[in-house]
């Protein structure tokens, strides 16, 4: 199941994406595709609907972040060996977990905005992962019984403000706008293995970055178990599990950083696309 | 005005502390203590009513944290110098960030219950900052008239999942249960100057902290500046700004940590005390 949310910001509808790629309204069924919505249970009411006499959403409406009311939006740093080996970081022994700000969440296709001041705003294709059960001192074993799905996340990055403002990466990941998530919160049992989905993002049509979540250094499922051996993750939380090779931080002989007009597309297997414009804060 | 929210976990009702020190029920009044009732408008119009025709509540219910529905939760590190000194740290060039997942905020006297294979649980009193009016790009001079009130903190940190778990500090501070906040909300026409308030902590009735807000290294209007260059605060967002000298990682001559069964017992001028016992997860 696919499943979204459109309209207007801060107004979003829920829908599902129908078998032919329409999109269709959920309003009756459900208040919104949020935490409240995400368990197994819930998920399979909707599951066994006739999506085809579900109303159809006529035109193009924007699509916002398939999450709503996201309550923890936690990244995982470092977790691809190649991209640890291109920023220079030591391999980490457990998952570096750092909190990007839900004030950051965007739609997948909303113009991302650099901060005033901001020279280095960088991209990141991630494999989001939506829980969709409360959980907490979870096995790696049983681990992926507790997600709801999984969806992209570009986890827009400053890296002056990552690095040089003293001390945690949390100020240069949180500028509004940095959250492109979505299009789809596609549910697990359509996405299947987490650990084999192939993700590339461009950046002017050029290919910048390119991976598989195979070479993941901490498995989708081991970071849930290791989150959760610390706190709870509840429904509607988001993790996105870190970036492949080819942000602009690690490019040779320089850094390569976005400017205002410039435009990304990303996607994953089996989760879609997105698309933002670049621009700068007036 | 001190703002409350009492009630079972998860169904707090809002209510204020009237002239008597008696509570009041606000639940006609507004939905919630939260961000959409904190701009000075909505606050001016709770400031008017007539407190003594509001209805008492009676026994003595339990509070929740203070605000609901927090947004971020982000915390300001090594703000006061003399803490600073005690953990070997500089002084940072600027205000230190870091977020507590909100899911870790808890009432003011619940019990805070210690991880499994925590051993380094630790306390730390705090001047809780709350939002009332978006904010971004606000200059010091302005910074203060987007504060909606102040409340206690306890930043309680698991100082080796803060420390030892690879990166960033956020493990360490988002245990479930690690962020009592209240017992008030005390909007900030009640608190004045929020750079000279005393805040003190006890364990087990032994004093740890004692220190003053007068010794912060950037001041309150200076961190909400600070973060609002890098993004939008939001009403009801809470920023706690940093603890004084005495926390058990900086005993000497061996750290003292938390052991179940411990009591603690904090409170900041004007802003009430909050009081918690010690528990290990089973």
């Amino acid at each position: 199941m696919k499943l979204v949310r459109f309209g207007e910001p801060g107004a979003e509808k829920p829908g599902m994406i129908d078998h032919n790629g329409d999109l269709r309204d959920l309003s009756e069924q459900v208040d919104d595709i949020s935490g409240a919505i995400l368990s197994d249970a819930s998920l399979d009411v909707l599951r066994t609907m006739d999506q085809m006499k579900l109303p159809l959403v006529e035109g193009n409406p924007r699509l916002g972040p398939c999450v709503g009311d996201v309550g923890k939006f936690m990244c995982i740093g470092l977790n691809f060996s190649d991209h640890a080996a291109e920023t220079g970081a030591a391999i980490p022994e457990h998952p570096i977990l750092f909190m990007k700000a839900t004030s950051a969440i965007n739609g997948p296709n909303d113009d991302v905005i650099m901060p005033r001041g901001s020279t280095q705003t960088d991209w990141e294709v991630e494999l989001g992962v939506v829980i969709g059960t409360a959980c907490k001192y979870v096995s790696e074993e049983d681990a992926l019984d507790y997600v709801a799905g999984y969806c992209i996340c570009n986890d827009v990055s400053e890296r002056h403000f990552q690095t040089k403002l003293t001390g945690q990466w949390t100020k240069g990941k949180s500028c509004d706008t940095f959250g492109p998530t979505g299009p789809w919160l596609v549910t697990r049992d359509e996405v299947g293995d987490p650990q084999n989905l192939s993700m590339w993002l461009d950046v002017n049509g050029q290919r910048m970055q390119t991976g598989n979540t195979s070479t993941m250094i901490f498995t989708v499922a081991q970071c849930i178990s290791h989150l959760s051996q610390m706190f709870t993750l509840h429904p509607g939380d988001v993790i996105s599990t870190g970036t492949p090779p080819g942000v602009g931080m690690g490019m040779k002989p320089d850094p390569v950083y976005l400017k205002a007009g410039d435009v990304m597309e990303l996607g994953i297997d089996k989760l879609g696309q997105q698309r933002q414009e670049v621009r700068a804060d007036g």
